[in-house]
């Protein structure tokens, strides 16, 4: 398990730290939900709800966002239950969230007596008092939960993060992710890391499924079958741009670049499709694409590129930080992340956006 | 809830942590073994492994001891399953590990995956890949779990932790705990929270546990009907001495000294027993007491009553440090442990020793 030691999210609360550079994230939330709201009265569609609804959020990470699909989740359930008049008992809540052990679970869990609180005084004792929380340390490569334990599993922007670096990227010169100039042999070894991962993921939480449980599962990913053309490359491009820039300077040598390469995968509606039917154990109930343009939800007059530029670089930090600190050494991150915020203000400032394309999925486990 | 914000061990693993000074907690977990060995055959007597068998350990803290009572319940499942010679699938383990959210669940977290990589490795991959462990965070005073959701509860060394300080101490001047000089509405009142909190305990639990279920509670408690007379009284008493050594100094003020009680309550074996009737969720299946003696634990050979004093008081003040710290203030606090060290090593140099009497129950769900 490389991850497990490698890729956490900026922790804390400080000024670089995921918990304060999440919105993006925050906003793909609020646009999947119609996925989410759909796949949750389809669940409770005949009026049966279980005595203890059971759900994973699978990457959870730390900050404003943690707690903010599983709360969407019970609004919806509550309101279901609501709307069906019934006389039983209101169902019981076993919410686990879960991420890499280098997760700060610290601070999700100290936020939890709050949340706990406000369900209560929102929903009245009878429901607000049935809700659960437990943190659940691993990888979702692997198994994380018994055997039939879920009803229902949730993840959104996390499975475009690989398992690991892809094996046999030693070609990728010059680049620390797919590029214009990658040769076929690093595309392959991209897409099958990822059809291995996905693959892995599918079969493990088909086994902690119940029968006819359901997942909601949102990714970065492209709106173009070439993987050389993913919508959001422009970041990886510049990134790499600035990192090429600090070997001019002498601060990190070539081949430390040409050794660096980024453990993600955007992936195509039809390569997920593929897997999906190749691993067997789910039927795809639906599935949406919807874009993200970056700078426009961070700064929706679109003219100030600088302060577009800072917030988007932020939003990259905070999710890559750990692994180019640990690759290229601390004490050139500040230094490239200026860089790299003059490069991303030129390229707005030309007029382009940062789209990012998004994929969710609701499956249901045959 | 005022413990969940005042009542964390002392976090990380400095030299002042819990994690570096809780070998009294775990002598107690080893002597208490065989009651909970017992519990374990009993429940396998038959033969019937459940297909998941679902624990927790309440007031889990962090540090070495964390997994121990786990491992231990593991080792024993493991034990009797290959005895057994079942040809079913072994079964399953999800495993909670519980305490205030404000405990350092991110160091115990991140020692997990070397836990279950050591699990797979000692018990193969049949039985040794099937345990989840999830972390919760709460007070064991309320509701933790769904109901109806726990083959079985540990908690050790924890439930003689008040929810609060009790209401009604104002006339215990000049005493942190009780001392010979408590009125009797002071033992009054430490009773009657005790009786509260281990009521609501016994309550919260029955709901979690299934029907049949079992629990192993170890405690801190009295030899002597007289709440006066605890084993460990010395502790409590030099700490309010070197409390007062301060005052003396001008460093805290007596009125200090007078408004802080400590949050915890040494119970008495027919105390324990009374509630448990009254209560009447669980059937005691078995009691048993045993004395720790302190210094021999930590310094055997007994003589050099210095390094024992040390060692008591790091002991000490790894449970007591943060509540003290945030009535006293901090800066008095390395000042107060070491005028503290002093009277535990003039005190065992007298020939008197540092004894715990300890308690631990078997009970079963009605």
């Amino acid at each position: 398990m490389v991850l497990e030691k490698s890729l956490p999210m900026t922790a804390g609360d400080s000024e670089c730290s995921y918990a304060n550079n999440s919105i993006l994230q925050r906003t793909v939330i609020v646009k999947a939900k119609p996925v989410l709201e759909d796949t949750v009265k389809n669940m409770f569609k005949n009026g049966d709800f279980p005595k203890c609804f059971t759900m994973a959020d699978l990457g959870c990470s730390s900050g404003p966002n943690t707690l903010l699909s599983i709360s969407n989740v019970i609004d919806m359930v509550h309101n279901l239950y609501k709307e069906k008049n019934k006389s039983d008992e209101p169902p019981e809540f076993q919410v686990y969230l879960n991420d890499l052990p280098d997760n700060d679970f610290n601070s999700v869990f100290k936020s939890i007596p709050y949340f706990l609180e406000n369900l209560k005084k929102e929903k009245g004792d009878k429901f607000g008092n049935n809700c659960y929380i437990a943190g659940v340390p691993g990888s979702f490569y692997e198994r994380l939960f018994p055997s039939n334990s879920l009803n229902f599993v949730h993840s959104s922007y996390s499975l475009h993060w690989l398992s690991q670096v892809p094996k046999g990227l030693e070609s990728n010169k010059g680049s620390i992710f797919i590029s214009k100039s990658s040769p076929p042999q690093v595309l392959e070894a991209y897409l099958k890391q990822f059809e291995k991962d996905f693959s892995s993921f599918l079969h493990f939480r088909s086994q902690e499924l119940i029968s006819g449980g359901h997942m909601v599962l949102v990714y970065v990913g492209r709106s173009s079958p070439d993987p050389k053309n993913y919508d959001s490359c422009c970041l990886m491009d510049l990134l790499t741009k600035s990192l090429v820039h600090l070997t001019a300077e002498g601060k990190i040598k070539e081949d430390e670049i040409d050794s660096f390469n980024m453990p993600s995968y955007t992936p195509y509606e039809e390569e997920i499709k593929k897997i999906i039917q190749m691993e067997g154990s789910f039927t795809l109930e639906r599935l949406e694409a919807f874009e993200s343009d970056m700078a426009a939800i961070e700064n929706p007059n679109g003219k100030h590129f600088e302060d577009s530029a800072k917030l988007a670089v932020k939003t990259i930090r905070a999710v890559t930080e750990v692994m180019l600190a640990s690759h290229f050494g601390t004490s050139i991150i500040d230094n490239l992340f200026e860089i790299y915020i003059k490069y991303v203000t030129e390229y707005l400032s030309m007029g382009s956006t940062i789209k990012f394309f998004n994929i969710s999925l609701c499956l249901q486990k045959i």
